[in-house]
């Protein structure tokens, strides 16, 4: 009862529609894609357009200790943005505001915007915004942010961070604060700007930030192999990624092969093991000798087939393939969706230990990985109505972070801890680095109201 | 005297040799080549050559609140690594060791290696680590990751933090805590790494770090252009940058040409305002296409002389003569070296402002500049032995600081703050900025013993 009413002082605070309290409404923001089913029912949403909005819930969520879980596009598979009891969302779908400068080569962007529309506001000035998670056309800036993310041009072009200049943040207390600008060199103080950067909402509320954006990507040359088995497909990233900087080198299993084949009907080889789509993207006629290159390098490692493209058309329907893994995995029951991550000479022994702990389990736990960049997304199928396998795939989810943590991994390359990977984190980092994530945090938000249960 | 016995008591931990108390070295530690004149003398330099002897002492240090501040190679110029009177000076110079992995492109190095024998490091293994201060003969990556240093290069390749994967670092308590590792997408956890990239050892004292590298730059294509205004060379760099990625885009003033023609008679236009050395390495014909485009832009700006090369020895002498800028200007008097950096847009504006202040205050005051990233070195020229030229020489160096902060730029681009910088810090942050500063240095030093007095 004093939350409800205090949810109606904050709402007296704000404009009109900003607090919502509808409850099919509200159950609608209880989940993002990680769809937690520990999942709470917020108080409210509280859905702000303006810096001094998002100031003032924090300012009264302080005051009254209530929690608040910033989320932006809920397409989190981490379970970021998952609602608590007692507590408030806020979200930053309103704050869409963009504005680029194409002589600095930098965009403000308020956090709201999807991934893609930052891109093609970019993309009206000549100019690309290279991080391109596969959930680019639902995700949001401030999400991808939150949680530093990849995505396919990582292993070239860098992740998140890399091309985040400045931002403004708003802390648990309410304070406004800038960090960097639009400066490509800046050391003054402490790399706070950074720090933000994948703090999943733990730290405080994004509420612009300062891009820095490059000349417009060259057309790629695209080469796609099948082969026979896994090792041969890992063994050939080494060899490339030891040479030239691909600006992508991804990886599918047969399970996705088949998975995509069932859905897209574009005559992958159903019998192979392992599938590459790779690419160049350098400028000039360099993309294309490294297109050869790497084609070479396939074919030498065994590939069974091989074939390379310089048409942009053509290469983007192999990407799309790609892209189109994880849907059509779904297709066949409900996922878990892994995200670990190694350094990439263990690539081969963490994709043969999966398939061991699938037959252990008796799961389908189809492999599609970043592999340029070591990074996997180990999709484990279930049928939530049946509880002894979804129990046999949570067992599967842990044991695979383990798995990764023992290669010298990482529990998640770009999804995020979230609530779902907590319990493994201090697995990774030990006890001393953990501390030093909970005295930042509690620096920071002594009062644990922001996010509180996510990663630290 | 506690303190001197205390020192002994830290001598007895570690093996001989460790800790010195000899007058005439600890001395030769007292000052970087800031010169700060407010440095103390220590009461020893310790020389650890061990992530375990660091940890000793920090635990002795903060057991005995006795301050301790880290040292590289001591070319900081921003009065980093200035002594402290009762506090000790903790050197890494010993700790030297590399290993290079070139299937994973990765190296991981100890803090003590110089920035140049690192590059010759993986340059064995045919690789590249980009970052390339311009004392990258004699600066020790340590202190290049504690201050997040820059270099020519940036302008394409990013600044040091861009190629941090991981660290160890030794906490105030002697707390020992590896964050990161050879994972190219790893976010599990806050973003650790990169808050102690810059953090000039305010936070924890760094004794490994794990490099990202690259296949080797490819052969660059120079292209050199002088000017008769600082406007049409500074309108030159915006055009460019708006439309390629130039390898390297450097600028010199007409003092620091004629300064580097005095010592190098290699036939610089004394005559001109500025001079222009621009660089391209895209691989295959793009990068001579990119210095065609350079050459075709300083022309159509108004240069009056313009040279081209895809001569790498012809090209590296031009470049030599930017790197000997500082030299051949310190030739001329003592240097208070700045490091202001402003938005690209507001560069000649920069030049101007700067201009003024040196007529002001009747001095010479020579910029070069990183100019494709907008960090300007103004050299301040003063003679020590004239007190009150000493004084306006440290008036002009505030002002330049307070100019660049009014054109939205930064009192800092890739130095530090070091101690000669902070009483500006706050001026360019704000205080909610600076609040947040402090809390994270209270959080992770709670006593305050590492590197009091810089940066917070």
């Amino acid at each position: 009862m004093a939350a409800m009413s205090a949810v109606a002082g904050l709402a007296a605070e704000l404009p009109d529609g900003v607090v919502v309290t509808d409850p099919d409404i509200v159950a609608s923001y209880r989940q993002d894609r990680a769809a937690d089913p520990a999942a709470g029912t917020p108080l409210a949403v509280v859905r702000p357009s303006r810096t001094e909005e998002v100031q003032t819930v924090l300012r009264w969520a302080s005051e009254n200790r209530i929690a608040v879980v910033p989320r932006g596009a809920g397409t989190g598979l981490s379970g970021g943005a998952t609602a608590v009891n007692g507590g408030i969302v806020l979200s930053t779908e309103k704050m869409r505001d963009i504005t680029v400068d194409p002589v600095t080569r930098t965009a403000v962007v308020q956090p709201g915007l999807l991934n893609a529309e930052v891109k093609k506001a970019v993309a009206e000035y000549g100019l690309w915004y290279p991080p391109d998670p596969s959930s680019f056309e639902i995700c949001s800036i401030g999400g991808n942010i939150a949680t530093n993310a990849g995505g396919l041009c990582c292993v070239k072009y860098g992740v998140t961070t890399d091309y985040v200049l400045g931002l403004q943040v708003v802390l648990a207390d309410g304070t406004a604060v800038r960090l960097g600008g639009p400066r490509l060199k800046d050391v003054a103080g402490l790399s706070l700007t950074k720090l933000f950067v994948g703090s999943e909402g733990t730290l405080g509320v994004i509420t612009e930030v300062t891009l820095r954006l490059l000349p417009p990507q060259p057309a790629a040359c695209t080469v796609v192999a099948t082969f026979d088995s896994v090792e041969a497909a890992a063994s050939a990233v080494l060899t490339i990624t030891s040479r030239i900087r691909p600006s992508m080198l991804e990886f599918m299993d047969a399970v996705a092969i088949n998975a995509v084949e069932d859905k897209l009907r574009m005559g992958l080889d159903r019998s192979a093991a392992a599938m590459m789509v790779a690419a160049s993207d350098d400028r000039g006629p360099t993309g294309a000798e490294d297109a050869e290159y790497m084609a070479r390098v396939f074919t030498e490692a065994g590939a069974s087939e091989c074939f390379s493209t310089a048409d942009p058309d053509e290469g983007e329907a192999f990407v799309a393939a790609r892209r189109f893994a994880i849907p059509a995995v779904e297709a066949k029951g409900s996922l878990l969706l892994e995200d670990v991550g190694v350094p990439l000479p263990a690539l081969a022994e963490l994709v043969a230990g999966i398939a061991e702990i699938a037959a252990e389990h008796d799961l389908t736990i189809s492999v599609i990985a970043h592999a340029g960049d070591g990074n996997t997304h180990p999709l484990i199928v279930f049928d939530p109505a049946d509880a002894a396998m979804s129990e046999r795939a949570q067992i599967a989810f842990g044991e695979i972070m383990d798995l990764a943590v023992s290669l010298g991994g990482t529990i998640t390359g770009e999804h995020g801890v979230g609530r779902l990977k907590k319990p493994w984190l201090a697995g990774q980092l030990g006890p001393e680095a953990m501390e030093l994530n909970r005295k930042i945090k509690a620096a920071l938000d002594p009062d644990g109201i922001l996010n509180p249960g996510a990663v630290v």
